[in-house]
């Protein structure tokens, strides 16, 4: 019989799992603090037993599941079971846990502990983690290894979070082109197991330069008495540590790859990267785009301290302050006339919040085509002549909508038409400015995506007030 | 010399290319449209030429990166283009551009190029095309199918668009259980090619039952004499077509896998899910809800006409419309207040606005956490009770130092306290709702993700207003 494992199957089990490690920590907790329930005769007979079931179902489950069972404990149930978990599996849990839980794991570690963890990865794995160790830790860990995974070590470290470098492992297969494909095929034999996502062996001359990669696929339908060099692929998707991780990710995207070599400067196999960690690569970044958009500088433990918590959020919440109080003044400024027309108090808000919701549709859409490389500076003018079109339009229609409104609640025909003015000036401005600012922060090369979300609504709040008042002013008041 | 393609060089290509295509394009229309210039002698020599030229420079290019070049096109332009690549690469290139480009496309072409068109893609294929094509065209094509492909297409158009069906193909290599790893080698070397990302074959047994896998790294380095039997894999991620599209993606990301198989309820072997499939899907799922958060139905096309784009976001304007009339009601509730005390208008929005911002930080994050399964319900009250004190630490804060600039604006010591107050407990109500509503939804089978960032924002807007303009009314007016 073969052992399914369904996906919805697999996370049903899954929260079968937690809640098991959950029961079982609940016994085991009792017993821990005695002072909680009268001890009972018998009693420590059924602690170690307990403790004995959650070690062994512990040691039963992969890496990648119980570090989901972590994230998904409180605080002092996550570190109770985190005891728990053999020493030796340390390093390969913590790989698996998401930043914000890996960092309260990693606190609750003494130095031995940890420098004992690392040791049992390689050292594209310790790279990793590196960021959230100790400076010691790092350097014990250094001394440690031998100079070969030191080197490895050394060049995976200096390289930036969104560089190729920090995404490549050093499981390299290589053989040369003039190699035949019987003796490939009889090397690769002694193997016990090829490195996982091994779906290409490296080409390479004695100089270890690339010159071409093998896809297993391939190596299966050749014929034996060829060499390597007649059945190789020499077009081959080739990425230097250097290259930022986004375009690799592009890359294997369009391509459909599974792995890609990785060469230095003089055209050298230094490592490859695999699509395991281009796919990680994309979800976090996507996610990180999803955080940011809401203000959050990190992925946050859910069962984090409130302190961490409010500082996570805080410049965000910051940055607001600075742009309502902008935008407060704007309305300060005008308070002449609403005193004498309160009306104003009551739909200002309205003309401000549709722009703001209009404009950041503009600045998603053209962010995502520059993210795509379709918008070229040249194509502004016409982009922004369709955006302005968009919003005249949709000025019209719900300016007008409004303006009506306006005059059914107030009974003043003039108040719905200054109404309808600013809605769709407002929403020109919302617009325009969707469509200048990401533009302009990619000619200063910033990252259009962080950012224009906030200029945009400080824009059209104090906008809209200063164009909805002003009008009222000139035509009302 | 190996030709490496780094992916950086690789964009600059396709913007090259891009250029070079809008030049030749450029030269060939001045032709095409000969009033706009003087006929001069030897012209219509020239224009063969350029078309020739472009014609070829369209049948060198990868059909990923026609699309591309399409994409980045205005809309008259890009018809030209598409008129002159070959009819048999149409297939290839349509399932290549985006949602939006497509539909383009496809409505400038007529029923018998689509039909063409269909024909030379695989079942799979035509299935993802499928929702775009009118329905003469799929008829058309249904019955110029072979049987076997017939069936296969009928099976993956059933599917919905986010079940793991509509990202499986057909082209599975199996293998029994009983033959000889020999024979099995010497099998796979009569392929010209295996299909694109086999990185394991599928074993079955007569009833084409799904015994287990055997991955080619594994293949190449067993022993020629035993049986597929014992070297296979039979711990499997097995997929069933109903599953959802979003599971299988957990499951390649979480087990890192190239394919999967895809078994009926019997458990027979029906079809496979490959990685680049996988990738495809996560990148969509993640850009579809980035829009979605902005309010934006579908992706668009940004050289799209006006009116498309007015359609694609007039349901956002027009829920947000209704929310802010909500508000705008509220504060016409205390007109008499704000006509006593203009202030109010100056300082109200701070309040709602700081209030949608906390709101929406705490929902993304729930919301977040909730996708990864790591929020149960029984948690409900812990994250609640951490919400509500990140919010009265945030309230106490920014509060008072908003009390404090309200104090130094107006020199009124109770506006400051009132805007103080209020700060605080709008926070605590963003909290509330930020926990509660993503919670609710889920409770009746709503997806959290969609909607909760306008509802917090329409009750921390009406919210805001009502707690400030009350406050303000009890203890100022």
């Amino acid at each position: 019989m073969i052992e399914t494992l369904s996906p919805k199957k697999e996370l049903e089990d899954l929260k079968a799992d937690l809640s098991e490690v959950q029961e079982l920590l609940g016994r085991y907790r009792l017993i821990e603090r005695p002072e909680m329930q009268e001890r009972e005769p018998g009693q420590s007979l059924a602690d170690e037993q307990d403790t004995a079931e959650l070690r062994a179902k512990l040691d039963s489950m992969h890496p990648a599941d119980i570090a989901y069972v972590l994230e998904s404990l409180p605080r002092e149930e996550r570190l109770a079971v985190w005891n728990l978990v053999k020493a030796e599996r340390n390093g390969e849990i913590l790989l698996e846990a998401s930043d914000a839980v890996r960092e309260t794991l990693i606190r609750s570690m003494d130095s031995r502990e940890l420098v004992a963890a690392a040791e049992q990865l390689e050292a594209d794995e310790i790279a990793d983690l590196a960021p959230d160790l100790p400076q010691a830790v790092i350097h014990d860990v250094f001394q440690a290894l031998p100079v070969e995974e030191r080197e490895q070590l050394r060049a995976a470290m200096s390289y930036p979070e969104d560089a190729v470098g920090a995404l490549m492992d050093f499981e390299v297969v290589s053989v040369r082109e003039d190699t035949g494909v019987e003796t490939v095929t009889r090397y690769l034999r002694r193997f016990d197991a090829l490195p996982h996502h091994t779906d290409q062996i490296f080409v390479v001359d004695r100089n270890e330069r690339l010159k071409g990669v093998l896809p297993l696929s391939r190596l299966i339908v050749s014929e034996l008495e060829h060499n390597v060099g007649k059945v190789m692929v020499s077009e081959v998707v080739t990425l230097q540590p250097g290259d930022k991780a986004q375009d690799a990710a592009t890359a294997f995207e369009r391509y459909g790859l599974v792995s890609a070599p990785v060469v230095d400067q003089e055209g050298k196999l230094v490592g490859r990267v695999t699509v395991d960690k281009v796919v990680d690569f994309i979800r976090s970044k996507s996610e990180s785009e999803l955080l940011t958009q809401a203000g959050l500088r990190e992925e946050e433990d859910v069962f984090s301290s409130v302190w961490a918590s409010v500082k996570n959020r805080w410049w965000w919440l910051a940055i607001n302050l600075v742009t309502a109080l902008v935008a407060s003044r704007v309305i300060g400024a005008f308070e002449h006339s609403i005193e004498r027309l309160v009306a104003l108090a009551a739909l200002m808000p309205i003309v401000a919040g549709i722009g703001g919701n209009s404009g950041n549709q503009t600045i998603t859409l053209i962010v995502r085509s520059m993210a795509l490389g379709q918008v070229q500076r040249d194509h502004a003018k016409k982009l922004l002549a369709k955006e302005l079109g968009v919003s005249l339009l949709n000025g019209l229609i719900w300016g007008s909508a409004l303006g009506l409104i306006a005059y059914w609640l107030y009974q003043k025909a003039s108040l719905g038409l200054v109404m309808t003015a600013a809605m769709t000036l407002n929403l020109a401005l919302a617009a325009t400015a969707g469509v200048l600012i990401p533009l302009t922060l990619t000619r200063f090369g910033r990252d259009p995506a962080l950012g224009s979300s906030v200029m945009i609504t400080a824009i059209t709040d104090s906008g809209g007030f200063f164009i909805f008042l002003g009008l009222a002013t000139i035509f009302l008041v």
